[in-house]
């Protein structure tokens, strides 16, 4: 299995970006990922109750088939908490998309990130299209990775390649986020792109478990947005075996944990404000779900997380957000590791002895920058 | 009704307070509580499930009886992830009150505040005690008050006096509680006193529905205590109509519901680092719980705290908190009003159109000085 720091989109795959005017800075702010034939989709969307328009249309699209040909992603406003008029564009832009590109309706997912409750330039959006259809590249993926960012101070991209018998896969993907915490924008978008030959089942059962282990072990406040998505497009250009269940599907299921735990940490690195990246481990859990619910209890403490900033060793913090958990421990049980608080990285380590699970939970520190950051209009 | 903001306490309670030591600033750092005869008493703890040896040993006494002459209070300690030997100190300070105080044994209640995790110092302690009993009076309040604080900037104090028939009836309490956000301390404590004549059943419950209105609807950074007690006992010695239900029992649960929630609220306003008092109302909903937990899902949003602290109108980060509480609302049925935030109480409102049912929580912003002073030694 090798490992790229960049973006190398697999066989089949497209991408393109412009710089159509929502955002005031004149950045790129929209992004089109294209597959030239239908591929399978698995996707895991915030479990917020509030949902923006383009995941509303997302799990509608869902609801009918599980094939899809592109993407299309703006960055700068997120359409949501905007009504049905917020609906009805995000449905058209889809709509646009799919005529550009000669594509039958509903093959085009859509993604938002960016100001809430402000209602998407549809204008600006049409006048876009023709550039970006016409500038689909392997190579526009460079162009893409930035069009999608907000307020994220380095891209989140990654390549991971393996053998399926003789044949090579590829599974690259682009993220956003910046900790969920840029002034009125609270995303975390991921797009993924193989070309695997995968079951429908297989796929959706991988992107579950990688979901599972990495952009939902990450908190940098605690707050939860109401368009995270993970889009996954699968186009089968890799001639591989199918893969459905057994070794395949362990190696295709490692390649995905990867891609998705290694743009989740870098979403935890690019916390704004944040100067410590901190890893929490809990181990002796009766299953991972009580294991992530005790780290987290831990990595969405206030106390605990400006106890770090401070390079305070303040256990008290930790013992009391593990009891806050509501997770049954007993004090004569609880063992907990907290490593030297001077470095930038910082590991606590906490065995609850209540059984053999365990979870890994990442976050960063709470410092004065980020309330300015936060505290300020943009 | 007639409400003072002082404590005043009812006829048959005294109390007193010293500098044992406990505290390195050599403030006062012990408070006794004395009522001449057996009172009955109610309590509320902490729902964390580490608990403070302090909180054990009073569930403990509680099984056994309801009747208690006493409550020993020490700050600067929590003596809390203190093991055995921390059970063994906090029973021990109650053993050696009540023989001073010529009680039997389990009739002294105890309540500790301060850093978590280390032994009490019962040397101290006990040579303190002499001084505490000789010292009772009924304005010993004054000093009482002031003793059961740690980083307190003032005390908590509230007296309300109403008649049942012809016969006065006082409720009085002293509080402590800087927003649990204290340096390696954590902890809400409260102690009402009352002369009322009433049943324990009805005890209990005016004691859980004022807790429930107050300070259950309070938060200043979302973490939970591991000490956090309420303790009320009552006389009689007012000679009232026994309280049992009806009107009496109305007139009662008002006054102990003011008292709570004026406390409460005093909580909220000694918030260290905070610059803002938020009021946020949640209507529309099917239950006072569900309403609550929406409240309290904005009231813990760092975002929206950081946002009120910026003077930053971000309707955004409202709407994507009461989507994150888990409760189903519907974006169309959704009704926010929020107050100007220039002012130094900001007021939300927030309208869910699932039922009838309201709650109030009281909270904070979040400001650099929290950090500062949470990531500071002590």
């Amino acid at each position: 299995m090798k490992i790229y720091r960049k973006a190398f989109l697999p066989k089949g795959f497209q991408a393109s970006a412009v710089a159509s005017g929502i955002k005031r800075s004149k950045k790129l702010d929209m992004a089109l990922f294209y597959c030239q034939e239908p591929a399978k989709c698995a996707c895991k969307f915030t479990t917020n109750k509030i949902l923006a328009a383009p995941v509303k249309i997302n799990k509608e699209y869902l609801k009918n088939n599980r094939q899809f040909q592109a993407v299309i992603v703006n960055s700068g406003n997120a359409n949501c908490f905007t009504g049905e008029v917020g609906l009805r564009d995000a449905r058209n832009t889809s709509i646009y998309i799919a005529e550009a590109l000669g594509l039958r309706k509903e093959s085009v997912l859509v993604a938002s990130t960016g100001i809430i409750g402000k209602r998407l330039p549809l204008a600006k959006i049409k006048q876009a299209i023709p550039k970006l259809v016409s500038g689909l590249s392997i190579r526009g993926i460079d162009q893409a990775k930035e069009a999608i960012l907000t307020t994220d101070a380095f891209t989140k991209e990654i390549t991971v390649r393996f053998l399926i018998g003789s044949r090579m896969v590829t599974v690259c993907a682009v993220a956003k986020g910046a900790g969920m915490i840029a002034p009125q924008m609270a995303t975390m978008l991921c797009f993924i792109f193989t070309d695997a030959a995968i079951t429908q089942l297989a796929l959706d059962t991988a992107l579950k478990l990688a979901v599972d282990n990495s952009f939902n072990c990450i908190t940098v406040d605690g707050c939860m947005s109401t368009n995270d998505s993970v889009i996954l497009l699968a186009n089968a250009k890799a001639a591989n075996k199918t893969i459905d269940t057994g070794k395949n599907f362990n190696c295709f299921s490692r390649a995905l944990n990867i891609v998705c735990l290694e743009l989740a940490k870098l979403i935890v690195r690019d916390a704004e404000g944040a100067s410590k990246f901190i890893r929490i481990e809990v181990d002796g859990a009766k299953s991972f779900a009580q294991a992530r619910a005790v780290a987290l209890s831990i990595a969405n403490s206030n106390l605990f997380k400006t106890a770090v900033y401070g390079e305070n060793p303040n256990f008290g913090r930790i013992v009391a957000s593990v009891g806050a958990s509501g997770i049954e421990v007993k004090e004569e049980d609880l063992k907990i590791k907290l490593g030297p608080l001077h470095k930038k990285e910082v590991d606590v380590y906490v065995n609850i002895k209540r059984g053999s699970a365990s979870a890994t939970v990442y976050t960063s520190d709470l410092t004065p920058e980020y309330i300015k950051i936060n505290a300020g209009y943009n």
